[in-house]
């Protein structure tokens, strides 16, 4: 079972981070942090010819997540939604299926997937709507989501003091130490 | 009454901006597409000391922006969310926070905004929750969401053939040209 | 193609009535008024040995909704969802899938449905969380989701001024028609 | 620092009522099950001269849940949202609100509320409209939305599998402890 944080922070130690980190701790995972590559926004070709798709980072990336089994998205709730560096990954997925849409589905398909996303404004309440944007994310790709701890912070480690997002990310850790342990 | 339409497509004359355009047609609009200008990711200074913001068009378009009364995001509905355009402008928004806070939160307060969205995979439904992550953005900033619509299309064009995303469109129409008689 | 209007409203003549009416004028129309029928809320015997369901009018009633094609609820938005008497009669639906889930299933998943829900708090806002709900449900039955009417009213009368609300049945109707047309 | 729990199921032991006893152990606690009372539906007199409202026991009931400081609702997830015993309770309100609907918000106001709702069908994603509508329904009476608990379970006692349901009960109870001590 090897792990794929998606990291969409413009920081260097923010909350989701700590808390992904948490997580992850201890079990098999690849770090990934979107601030670290160029991964510009998609072009949308679906309906035109030609298709020079921007020569950054986005390959390579999204190879990284898909060598893994399970996906884990860390993002702050800017704006009551994913990061922009979060969603314009996400956007590049049409360019995925657009390369080659059967082997990308399949490959998505077979994992399962877990959202961390912190933010200081009511997250349990106002970060429903990014849920559910994940959900039709999922349910579309076809990949498990497996479920989401949202959690609250504004300071770079006030997440240590969100009790229930630190047991919430226990629990999902004993989860997947009964899933190796029967693996 | 001044408009801007805030598209955040990333191709030309998509359906979210043939909506758009219709819909104020003969109205004084400032058209702002977002693929024109250079507005990178958000970097998260809320608690570093330092904070050169990138130096790219974000104040240019914000200023176009704050000038008008009427606020109207056209945006394709990417993966069940605003596309990664808009999203990486409305996080730039936490830049302006910074710079001047209340001056902000004054302007925006005084503006009224719509949300166009255009996609096609059940978007009465699927793009419930880009509807709410707007709610709660007006919420915070202060402004009225007056109300939004959305339309299901896939090849451009296709939009024109949502009998009920023009109705809706032709009343807001109607609804504005009241509103300029009233004056 | 038949309707069957499903009304949970309390009181007669008001605005989710009023629209309901609007939108069916001229088809083929069974409309049940749930205030006119004693139905008990479910008991819950999933998991127990005797099942004496209440000897109410339900059974009548989900007879005349599965004798027709179209299904439209149409309730007014009470605390953001759903009337009582339209959630107790779904509740409902829990005791025919006990009695016969395979032909209760098969029924309502030749169906489409429409939903009708008038409110005067930002229908358009707060009443999502009810679309949503019927989203669920419907996915559940198998029930084709074709739409919605979020119509904006307080006083009985009211939804006569809510242009928009209106113009969408209007839509319906007219493609209501077009399927008749083509048969 | 009282405590009301308003059980919204129709039978005894279940999943929900579990959870919230779980929750309530060892704290002054009204133990409210709305099955064991006579509640009509609301009768919809917002518009009409007189208002006999049913005479059953809604009134003995609110004056119960007014009582405390602290409204736990525990519902099962029943079609997705709160059981329409949980809902023909909350519509009630409106006669509150038209009898006294000062003194009625003021008390509400002063409450914080908890909601703990039980589910088989993925309830930490398809409960959640439950949850937003709970989110308006608070917002309207000016109660603090304090959070909520998504469990999932079917045959009564399967919720004591629910690890982070447990682990989340236990994060709620060590902050009323810490309330206690501190009050």
């Amino acid at each position: 079972m090897g792990t794929a944080v998606i990291y969409g922070s413009s920081r260097k130690n923010g909350n989701s981070e700590q808390l992904a980190k948490r997580l992850t701790e201890g079990f098999e995972t690849d770090h990934i942090f979107l601030a670290d590559y160029k991964i510009e926004p998609i072009k949308d070709y679906r309906h035109a010819e030609k298709e020079p798709y921007p020569e950054d980072d986005y390959h390579s990336v999204i190879e990284r997540v898909l060598a893994q089994d399970v996906l884990v998205f860390a993002t702050p709730i800017y704006w009551y939604g994913a990061s922009g560096l979060t969603k314009s990954f996400i956007d590049r997925w049409s360019q995925s299926l657009r390369e080659d849409r059967d082997g990308f589905l399949a490959k998505l398909s077979t994992k399962s997937a877990w959202v961390i996303a912190v933010g200081d404004d009511e997250p349990h309440l106002k970060g429903i709507p990014l849920i559910q944007q994940f959900q039709h994310i999922f349910d579309f790709t076809g990949t498990r989501f497996e479920g989401y701890v949202l959690g609250k912070a504004n300071r770079p480690g006030d997440i240590l003091e969100d009790k229930a997002a630190l047991a919430a990310v226990e629990e999902i850790r004993n989860k997947w130490r009964g899933a190796l342990a029967n693996g």
